[in-house]
């Protein structure tokens, strides 16, 4: 799919395929060297074949990318006439990867080759598609990169769980600095900036962990033709853009703060961070673009995921976004019902700080943000169009409002996930340590965003100071129970460094 | 200096040398595999010679941590007798450099080897040194370190200046996306959103350039010996401990950041990330760890930079601490004094956008910061102590608070820095862009920080959207130069891969 000048923009490939109709084969070309096919997995050494989307094209006429079968190497291994293969060269990690580049010079595949479930060619060279909208084809076509997000998203999630783990595990062993006057080193883990660094993302992970699972739950639904709404579909293309952003971020993040809580000892190979700091960091940027994903999020919650943005005139667009936003609140769970009728006795003059341990306060902060961002980037398009200026100068003005209102979504997805993981818990006791590891997720994310909290009246600067106590305590409380916490994520003690009582042993 | 259970806290490490009064030699011991010297440069492998910090004691008394020379290796290269030498492993990056490991059974070098600038004993073993207290002993030893911070600290400014170079680089050659129904492909940086994560980072990489300048001149006049003023000393030592973890975590930010706005071909060795996000994860804990010596500048902040946090009663440094914030309100600069007399003009209700590009305004708003956040960790550390809890127990329920200080205090000496080096620009032009450029980064530090200024009534939640707008305006404004600005860098073309009219020229 990827070529070396179009990554994120894959409705703009290069590559054609030409359909002979003399001969009834099509005639695969890359017209520049910034067409060729680049990154493609297994390609520089072992791949037989390809599915290489390019233009189709018949008589002249471009009815847009489509994927055809194009056999690439020979029995010998040797790649086929007319094909010329390289490596994409040597990464930053994923070097068992043989990542390649591929140039064909009028390569010929039979007819049948198209792979044809949106788009069709007759013998006679008669384009036919069950999808009349080209862009919306298009992007039906992408629908199965869902999989390969839901993928990577998990991913992103595993190695955040190995992060964290060692991390935690580390700090629970290793001492330094003790109270002045002498007595016992402390651990690390039970300095308040080390908890702080850690438990958070401790608790963002549980958070994802939950997340993940719905989505694994919702693809399988989807894919395994239980569920054929294609709203459905869209919903999940959406949850799994934005969650593989959040997620791949957040193991990035994980990898770096874990790290250097492991000091000079994370540094060490043996340690774990080297390599899956090294394959892990292109995880943000492949399967698609975390901003670009962020934005394809924005685009569908700004057309109530039944419309293609590329394809929507954008006054019509604004438009259409009122009276969404509307129908959203309408649409809100029980728990937000409950928030808009209870929200004023509530806020913002309430100083108390117990009601931001209420789940559904945080919930509600949570969605309020969430629409209201949403709300006031539509208004801000609208606006823009509304004055004349050019459609996409309006759009790259608000880009980075439309990204924080994908954000800001996603943000609410997964703390509803873990609120619900919280409430399915069986157990009472454990049941409560999840409910506080939840607290601490909903407020140290808040916490991240009480400037933006208070700019919109929504909590006073009163509460926005309680919300950073209110970060502090269930760092205090969860530490006793950080131990527990991370050996519950399960994460297999093979992948992890080796700990002892002594903090040589975590060198192996 | 560091040892496998002893890396920041150098002044408990484990390896003795016990004086034999005898004999007139030092006995250099590693009491247990935990004490063995770790991460020692050049010692796997090469090294002859070791400057090993080690207990001194003599006749059963312990006088502190002093150096002491220990030949390691014959002539031959071979280990000497009594001395085993471990390779530390493989790590993340720098694997040119052959950390190792040290330990000493019973090692026995002459009286005169140990280095006794600060502490001498005599053939019968009379210890004696020119600093009685010994924590002000120890820490003037540990003064020398600043040469490595400086150094440290500038090499991640190096390669923070490499990293956003190559990002905007490619951010102006790479096109991707066209305006809906065709039309040229955008440039990566004429996204709002490319802008938004690349030039404040750029802004603040010219911050820190002023800033390292200035510490680099303030080494050499303290270590040439022309100022010797010991306040001097310290003061350097504060400025070089925090602008070391200001410099390399921004170092990582730039090299994260940059990696994944040059996508896939960032990913690729010969695009320069790799390495150096390999060698440059270790600068964020290695000669001082990040949060360590943020910790060590909100003590010399505390104490007024006269005393050692270690040895002080701390209810005396709360108290202290009272008439030393008052003290630096009177120390401000003219900038400051002005700020404070036309205040309560400027803020809280003014809500003009305009006085924000105000550079005393700017500076004001960071100075204010720190004084707010110093003094009221200052007041809980007392209020503590005066409540009666464990002094330690203070320090640490507030830890969280008192880094909050340092950091804001460096970013108050780095704005400083950036304001001074706009004003000495002879050049009219340039001086207008930097001048904005200055603005950038006061403004996108202020944003990350909206929240506090809000609690603190400092910032209306109206200003506090205009702060935003006015990180935006600059983005626009600063667009243009951005080639320029980073050209000024004077990153060399031999550490930048190359790059080209078409995007494939930047993979060599």
């Amino acid at each position: 799919m990827s070529e070396s000048a179009h990554g994120s923009d894959v409705q703009s490939v290069g590559t054609t395929a030409d359909y002979d109709l003399e001969t009834q084969e099509w005639v695969i070309n890359t017209p520049t060297p910034a067409d060729r096919k680049d990154w493609i997995g297994n390609a520089a050494a072992h791949g037989r074949a390809a599915a290489v989307f390019a233009q189709l094209i018949v008589g002249g006429e471009n009815h847009g990318v489509h994927a055809f079968v194009v056999p690439i190497r020979g029995d010998d291994g040797e790649p086929l006439d007319r094909i010329r293969i390289e490596d994409s060269g040597h990464k930053l990690g994923l070097n068992g990867v043989d990542n390649g580049r591929l140039y064909f010079d009028s390569v010929r595949v039979p007819r049948e080759n198209l792979l044809d479930r949106y788009g069709l060619v007759t013998e006679e060279g008669e384009y036919s598609s069950p999808i009349e909208n080209p862009t919306a084809r298009f992007f039906t076509m992408l629908g199965t990169l869902v999989q390969g997000r839901v993928s990577v998203g998990g991913a992103g999630l595993s190695v955040a769980k190995v992060a964290v783990t060692t991390a935690i595990r580390c700090g629970n062993l290793r001492r330094q600095f003790g109270p002045p006057g002498g007595g016992e080193e402390v651990l690390l883990l039970d300095y308040r900036a080390h908890q702080r660094r850690l438990l958070p993302l401790l608790a963002r992970t549980y958070a994802m962990h939950f997340k993940q699972a719905e989505l694994v739950e919702r693809l399988d639904l989807v894919f395994g033709g239980e569920d054929e709404d294609p709203d459905a579909r869209r919903l999940l293309e959406t949850a799994a853009a934005g969650f593989k952003a959040a997620a791949t971020w957040h193991a990035v993040e994980c990898l770096q703060t874990g790290r250097e809580a492991c000091g000079g000892m994370g540094y060490l190979s043996p340690g774990g961070f080297a390599a899956r700091k090294a394959d892990a960091e292109i995880f943000t940027t492949f399967e698609g673009d975390n901003t670009v994903l962020l934005q394809l999020v924005a685009k569908s919650l700004l057309t109530g995921y039944r419309e293609e943005f590329g394809e929507l005139n954008p006054i019509g667009m604004a438009g259409f976004i009122a009276s969404r936003v509307i129908e959203r609140f309408v649409e809100r769970t029980a728990a937000r019902e409950l928030w808009g009728r209870i929200w004023d006795e509530l806020t913002p003059n309430s100083e108390e700080d117990g009601d931001l341990k209420h789940r559904e306060y945080q919930l509600a902060l949570f969605a309020w943000r969430e629409d209201h961002v949403l709300a006031s980037a539509a208004r801000r398009l609208k606006r823009g169009i509304d004055e004349g200026y050019d459609p996409f100068e309006v759009f790259n003005a608000c880009q980075d409002h439309v990204l924080v209102a994908a954000r800001a979504h996603v943000d609410t997805q997964i703390l509803e996930a873990f609120a619900h993981g919280v409430e399915e818990c069986d157990d009472e006791g454990s049941r409560e340590v999840l409910s506080r590891l939840c607290d601490l997720h909903a407020l140290s994310t808040i916490e991240k965003h009480r400037g933006w909290y208070q700019e919109h009246g929504r909590i006073s600067s009163t509460r926005s100071k309680a919300v950073i106590r209110n970060v502090n305590r269930p760092c205090e409380e969860l530490r006793p129970h950080a131990g527990n916490l991370v050996e519950a994520l399960r994460v297999p003690d093979s992948v992890l460094p080796e700990f002892g009582p002594t903090p040589t042993a975590f060198l192996r």
